[in-house]
């Protein structure tokens, strides 16, 4: 069966294969986090012409299903069809986000003095041909000539042996050796090549991103951006934890993420016109709990007191241990972790903030799904995990997404018709909200008194933008013929979950080393929001502490971006080792103290109102 | 279904699966050459009671088919059924030639003032457990604990640290870690246990032996050997190559000769109430095409000129790139090659020989189906590659076989009724012949004028033992109600081509290099033969020099014994390198001369008898 799509493209699908397994066969890779079982409801497309059998889910309304949405994964083509295939339901090739946020921190690096110095190092060496008369093994020649160059000591793996006849006479004897240190050649190409190009990933519970990077310049080349399919298995760490020490669990959340990085890199590449022969080197960053998955080393003791991982620095490794669809022997540089609940997204994150080489105190948010916070500065960091959960990521919000095209990033609501006006990402036609868009919603709804300070609807206001829906009340945010965007009070629910948890987090940490938020200098704010992060309006909600605005910097994905510093230099990687070694880690979620501070943080904005005086005076003068 | 063996073994096997697989399914392990195709003949039982289905393959005459005589491979019960299975369709463990040679090699090693020093080191450790407020990595913790130990830089495999966590807690944190040089961590025990054991192999064109030793003492436990399954694909390097070369070839043949060694390797573990975690390290000597095989690299350019092999000296890599069946983790030493036709296999015999460290010069001959000479002393080495073929080892002789228990191993013909006198390996009945007991045939019929000079049966004696076979005239050395032995005219020109090809291989290395057979001190000849080669007998016919006798030592299998030293002592493998490292190569078989010498060396003894001077006499006498 051919399937036709909007761009005019035609899929050869085979008889029984479900839509989502034709067009991943032809790379155009939808999210499907459940992994195809009709579960998670992401890869809804829209069949125009053309007869079809498809499994009934209860993930597509009636209306839709009347107009031809379905689930591409429950699909069969019964004949030759035309679809749909929207914007939303793909994998995000092309992120508009991250990609001004790394240029500058290139220019910045850059500017600095320092060079691009990625993990392989590479050396041109001709080898004599061999004759009759000098005909020892290709090993002993290449290592003879590798002497020569000041390498005596060279270390040869099995995957770069088992290649090097073929490669050599390819060659004809002219090459270029790429190797790590130790020194361990790893990547061996005829003269004329060179790989060039490296990726760098963050490996989130919820989100994962990565980039494409040119090695010889630093330059990011595109970015791309999916949801991690280990959520079929569980939104958080532990769940997914429980699921590893399950038999034969653990293969199967290794899989679902190293899956998601493939589907990544391959449409990345083939859109730059690369291959996977391009890529020489891969950096993750990812928190303890990920980092051990992505390598499936079993996490069970991560979750046993006393919470011990099996690694927090990794060897580096190739990337056929993990999976990856690189070059078998393409190694992988593992951003280092501190302990369990403190990963190398966070140390990664430091990184890029650069806060550990300021004298000045710094407090560090990393407002994710698994998120933590750091305080500290060049002599000293302290940590704390906080998890916010995966709403601000668009999961479990009814119409959540991620921080990609077409998120309604920020919003305001007109105080007397409380029609809202949307921004979106790319400024595209809405398809959802990200996080940014949530807490400028959750503000904007609290300040013209449609909710409460618990985050109820209020019912005496005179809009038909309130509405019942299927899970309760919600307010109609956006709708066009093709959809509407609502914010449940489920969600606001969650929402207020996640920001006082980060809130409690913050304030019990800062307790517990004796400071007060006085003695901060800067505030940084790290996570998938969107553009920007409205400072003013998460005070107002009381996710962020009412300090003076200019102490906030909003960094966007710092642990993509760390991630990114690590892959092009060499003194990069050396300073996040730097920043796992001196971290100190506190716990704050067994104590009875945080589940006090964690119930107060529950209100808008807080239960003790004293703690947020700017947005006191403002209900104030509202009122 | 059921089979009931003679030992009162009862095997389950499952419906229309063939008894060959049934038999290893139990640990019972019959000789399969051909992979069970039904194309070697190896696999012969016999059916006692019961019903069967077989395929008719040409390999079973019909008065043996009649009485029950089938494949295993190409028989599959219809009801329970009773078994005989001859000792000589199966795989041999429990070597009884090979024991007392390596027993005596280890007396002198060890009266030399020498100590066993294997492979893989062990430190114990003693780490202190995690507690709450130490909860550093698992990792980090032995490190910090080798730290103390004074092993700072000790390197992690990936396998090591996915199997850490658990087996840290098991061993309650008190540990044996086995390491290689680098260091390098590769085995991870509880203190309470230790590997122990090791395997030394020897891999031959056509025979496979393997050595089980105690690392504590070096004792030898015992010993198995069985074909080389790649005899299916060809019998000399040459076909073997070619194979690799074709699709799926390469894969084919590593298959075949890992298959091989587990299917050795676990009988003989399981004899001695051992498993494979016992096994802590391994080393191979094969000649250079059967080590790149092993290990899965392509040999295509040590065919092509200017013969080139992938490498000599090989790195230590672990167990489970080959796919043996021990410890994924267990390192494997390759004992190096010289060239692409001068292989480990010689190494390690010289390395047996000990004439490496003579100031006088002494001649080694390996006589294998990939046979080499070796000329020189303490300060130099010289080689050359003579290929026997495999007849010796008892493949291409019709009733040939290895040289293990129930071979006819020497013979004596009454000079007037040519009624022969046997002797057996093992005083067994006879099953076969191996290498020295055709010595001994062909000698004993030309002294006796059976044969004539060109190894044709004369028509003129009188006796009832030559008569006319399925492929030609034919002498009866045995029979009995289950068996006849026979020597073929077929089978003596093999035999006077593997000898005159030897014979031409040390005359012309001797000429090139300008030496006399006078100035050779000592000649060892190794090979997998018997007991003792007779070395008068192999003079007659001209296999060996007409030089003084004492000059001769008989060494056995001298690459399983050299396989074996290296497995127990570090210094043993350092003077295999130095071996390696020093031998030279001369090329003998592209050369027009050695088609002359050959050719002048297919007669018994020789055309030139001159160069047999006591040969000439005792013909002359018996004339």
């Amino acid at each position: 069966m051919q399937i036709r799509i909007a761009s005019g493209k035609i899929l050869n699908g085979r008889e029984d294969e479900n839509i989502l397994q034709t067009c991943k066969k032809h790379g155009l890779y939808l999210v499907a986090s459940c992994g195809g079982k009709g579960i998670c409801g992401k890869c809804r497309i829209r069949i125009v012409q053309g007869e079809y059998r498809t499994a009934s889910t209860g993930k597509i309304p009636a209306e839709d299903a009347a107009s031809g949405v379905v689930l591409a994964c429950q699909t069969v083509p019964k004949s030759d069809i035309s679809a749909e295939i929207p914007k939303e339901s793909q994998i995000v090739v092309g992120d508009v986000l991250e990609l001004p946020r790394i240029n500058d921190l290139l220019e910045t690096f850059l500017s600095s003095g320092r060079t691009v110095s990625p993990l392989v190092k590479w050396v041109p060496l001709e080898l004599f041909p061999p004759t009759i008369d000098d005909n020892i093994s290709d090993l002993e020649r290449l290592k003879k000539t590798l002497g020569s160059a000041g390498f005596a000591d060279m270390r040869f793996s099995y995957a770069l042996l088992s290649a090097m006849a073929a490669v050599l006479r390819e060659a004809q004897w002219s090459i270029n050796l790429g190797y790590v240190d130790g020194p361990e050649a790893v990547i061996l190409l005829p003269s004329s090549e060179k790989a060039g190009c490296g990726l760098a990933a963050d490996i989130g519970t919820t989100t994962i991103v990565l980039c494409l990077v040119n090695l010889g310049d630093g330059a990011l080349i595109d970015v791309g951006s999916t949801y991690n399919s280990q959520i079929r298995y569980g939104d958080d760490v532990i769940t997914r934890i429980v699921h590893a020490t399950e038999s034969g669990g653990l293969a199967e959340l290794q899989d679902a993420v190293v899956t998601d990085l493939n589907d990544l890199m391959l449409p990345l590449l083939e859109k730059h016109n690369l291959t996977e022969k391009n890529i020489e080197s891969i950096v993750i960053s990812g928190n303890t709990t990920m980092t051990h998955l992505f390598w499936g080393l079993n996490p069970r003791f991560i979750r046993e007191e006393p919470y011990t991982p099996t690694a927090t620095f990794f060897p580096l490794w190739e990337s056929a241990i993990a999976g990856l669809k690189a070059g078998e022997q393409v190694p992988v540089y593992t951003v280092p972790c501190v302990a369990s609940y403190v990963g190398g997204d966070i140390v990664a994150g430091i990184l890029s903030s650069n806060m550990h080489q300021q004298s000045t105190v710094s407090l560090f948010m990393d407002i994710g799904t698994n998120g933590e916070i750091v305080v500290g500065n060049n002599e000293w960091l302290v940590t704390a995990a906080c998890s916010a959960g995966p709403c601000f990521e668009g999961s479990g919000i009814r119409h959540g997404m991620r921080a990609t095209e077409g998120a309604v990033e920020s919003l305001a609501l007109d105080p007397h018709t409380f029609e809202p006006s949307l921004k979106t990402i790319g400024n595209s036609t809405p398809i959802g909200i990200c996080g940014s868009g949530m807490i400028d919603a959750i503000t904007e709804l609290f300040l013209t008194g449609l909710i409460d300070q618990r985050g109820k609807f209020t019912k005496d206001r005179d809009t038909k933008r309130i509405r019942d829906g299927v899970e309760g009340p919600e307010f109609l945010i956006y709708s066009d013929k093709s959809r509407d965007i609502v914010l449940t009070e489920v969600d606001i629910e969650n929402i207020l979950r996640a920001k006082a948890a980060i809130y409690a987090g913050v304030s019990l940490l800062l307790k517990k080393i004796g400071m007060t938020l006085d003695s901060i200098e800067r505030i940084y704010i790290a996570g998938g929001f969107g553009n920007y992060l409205n400072i003013e309006k998460s005070i107002i909600i009381g996710m962020l502490p009412d300090v003076p605005r200019e102490k906030f910097r909003f960094l966007g994905n710092a642990a993509i971006a760390g991630s990114y510093l690590c892959l092009i230099s060499d003194h990069m990687r050396r300073e996040a080792e730097e920043i796992a070694g001196k971290m100190t880690n506190v716990e704050l979620s067994v104590s009875r103290r945080f589940m006090d501070e964690y119930l107060s943080a529950l209100f808008l904005p807080h239960t003790d109102i004293s703690l947020f005086p700017t947005v006191g005076k403002l209900l104030k003068n509202r009122a």
